[in-house]
């Protein structure tokens, strides 16, 4: 059994340092925080924030020298980061080993294909000729994704013909950056699961929920009470295991054919748990600091029947919805800024709506992200 | 209409501010507080903290100037400080006439008394004399009260006899603060509501409450979504307009032979509005906030049948309950630690459970506070 007492540093000061703060602070944890600048979203509201690049292995080593155990705004942790963590001696969660597989898509295709969980058909290449046969193989149109370094859709490109399949991993090829040559399969939904575990392999299942993405930056995400996915609970909780899980992480799956096959895995609290804040008893922030430290796991119990969260990007105009919450008619949708400068299609923050009527919580949802951002909603939202 | 971009000055740093700031975060408000001291609850949370007494003319100024509005911790504020806050030209939410209100047991009777309001008998006296004649119409035993000075069951004492009354009020006498004496009303229960008003008069009235003390303390809070009392209503409504508030204030109320009266009100957010930060879709220091901005108002939109919250005090053992949060079986229990040191009988945070059974939900949230604080539960909880 931990206690709440420990330190916890937090590496990184995003918005998902932020709500992870936000939770901390009921349960009067013991935060510390390491941030690029005073400016980043999280250091902006905590005291106790050291500035140094989370990138720099001495920055990283004299931050943990406070701190009983250390986790992550984000999984993108260098391996020189990851080996002066590991060399301070302090309790990281999730371990570094499990970073370097969150990290890596080429080694969560390998370690899902070693467990036999179903996933698209992928090859791993490290050539343009590589490239070419795996892509004949798979078929065309197929998607390429770098096996490290992007996020929010980057490093991953979807080639229709050889000659874009070229174009995109000769420069992959030249860096020496392995590359994930899939199927591009028929996504029906796309589905996220959340699962918490600690050290000693308690887990918890959070509900599964219903993303959409656009260009590769997830817009939306819907939230049933009511929806049970035995199929998604039997990969999260697998998945977890097999990465050895201290924390919470995101599962991303496509739904195809009526089979579940796993996208990419995020071990960190995800932008497709955001609707927990509200929706569950313990918010997926919650559950995270749960597990890191070792206490009393976190309900799932649900707060209303549906939820949905759509996050607010910066708008092409320029303009900063902080400028515009005072506008909105009521207060029952939940409104989340991350502290962040505006810019055009930056994610600035999120709503959430809470129902029983889950048309009405998706018109709502959009009628307050379209309020603040003073821009029209995609089309088919 | 206000804006979410203004300086928010909070005065004070104990638990109110700490929540305070807990609710402004989400909305990435811009906020700013004066505390006494580092280590009070909301400065241990909030990096844009000034250190200075919030009793003092000249802090007060000086933080100020680079605020908005200004709001309170609480409503003791010294009257120098009101008088170098008028003279600041800021705007000050509640206003300083608001809080002289509220800061004055006589003010108050003589106010609802001219509009009406239902309140016990009593009389205003400023001689032992006088009292001893209030007490002999009103008959013993009688409630005497402090004019100003007291919260939390000081400055009211419980007089069965002369002797009892020449002790307790000669003090008062001889330091010139008017008593008011009181008829002791037969409670059969006790009620809170909490109101939100906003400079235009824009009103919203949060469900009714019960309470229960213990020695003056509040301990329990009981909300129930389906308990509508209509006559609450309509005193919170009149009290918060006929003292003109700007915030929200909470309103305590006797139930006695079937009738309200009006105990004291408060002009800030309330122990007895704490269930609202898991219960209602809008919390009351939200609500606070969006009055005090002057944007749209919050939503009481409810997010269980029932919720119970309880206060958890410091243990007479000295131990802290924050070294026993890990142990708590459920994270459906929600906790709020306030980050103050353990001293016995100080309200060190308080826990709220949700549910769709009363007497459940009471159970596990006296069942948790027993956990936390070491302590078995006081008789008749």
């Amino acid at each position: 059994m931990g206690t709440t007492r420990e330190t916890i540093g937090i590496i990184g000061a995003g918005q998902l340092a932020r709500m992870l703060i936000e939770a901390a602070t009921p349960l009067d944890l013991d935060i510390r925080l390491l941030a690029a600048s005073p400016d980043d979203g999280a250091a902006r509201i905590w005291p106790r924030t050291s500035i140094g690049s989370p990138d720099d292995p001495a920055a990283v080593t004299a931050f943990a020298a406070d701190c009983d155990v250390i986790t992550f705004d984000h999984e993108l942790v260098p391996e020189s980061v990851l080996i002066a963590l590991e060399a301070s001696g302090k309790r990281i969660a999730p371990s570094t080993n499990t970073l370097r597989v969150a990290q890596n898509k080429q080694r969560q295709r390998e370690l899902f294909a070693q467990h036999r969980l179903p996933q698209p058909r992928h090859r791993i290449v490290r050539t343009v000729h590589g490239a070419e046969q795996a892509a004949e193989a798979i078929e065309y149109p197929v998607i390429v994704k770098a096996a490290y370094g992007g996020y929010d859709g980057r490093g991953v490109w979807r080639c229709t013909d050889e000659a874009t399949l070229v174009e995109v991993v000769s420069g992959l090829a030249e860096r020496s950056i392995p590359i994930v040559v899939e199927a591009e399969v028929r996504i029906e939904r796309e589905l996220a699961v959340m699962v918490a575990r600690d050290h000693v392999g308690r887990t918890t299942v959070l509900p599964t929920v219903e993303t959409v993405q656009i260009d590769g930056i997830c817009r939306q995400i819907t939230y049933r009470a009511d929806c049970h996915v035995p199929e998604a609970v039997r990969i999260a909780e697998i998945v977890a295991n097999v990465v050895d899980l201290t924390g919470v992480m995101a599962v991303e799956l496509f739904e195809s054919d009526g089979q579940l096959l796993i996208n990419e895995i995020a071990t960190r609290p995800h932008n497709s748990g955001h609707y927990s804040i509200e929706a569950l008893a313990s918010s997926q922030f919650e559950h995270h600091l749960r597990s890191v430290l070792g206490i009393a796991p976190g309900s799932i119990e649900p707060r209303a029947p549906f939820a949905v969260s759509v996050n607010v990007l910066g708008p092409d105009d320029g303009s900063d919805p902080r400028d515009r919450i005072g506008l909105l008619a009521s207060g029952d949708v939940h409104i989340h800024m991350y502290g962040k400068g505006a810019r055009s299609g930056r994610k600035l923050g999120h709503v959430t709506v809470l129902g029983d009527d889950l048309d009405l919580c998706i018109e709502r949802a959009w009628a307050a992200t379209e309020l603040l951002t003073n821009e029209p909603r995609p089309e088919g939202m």
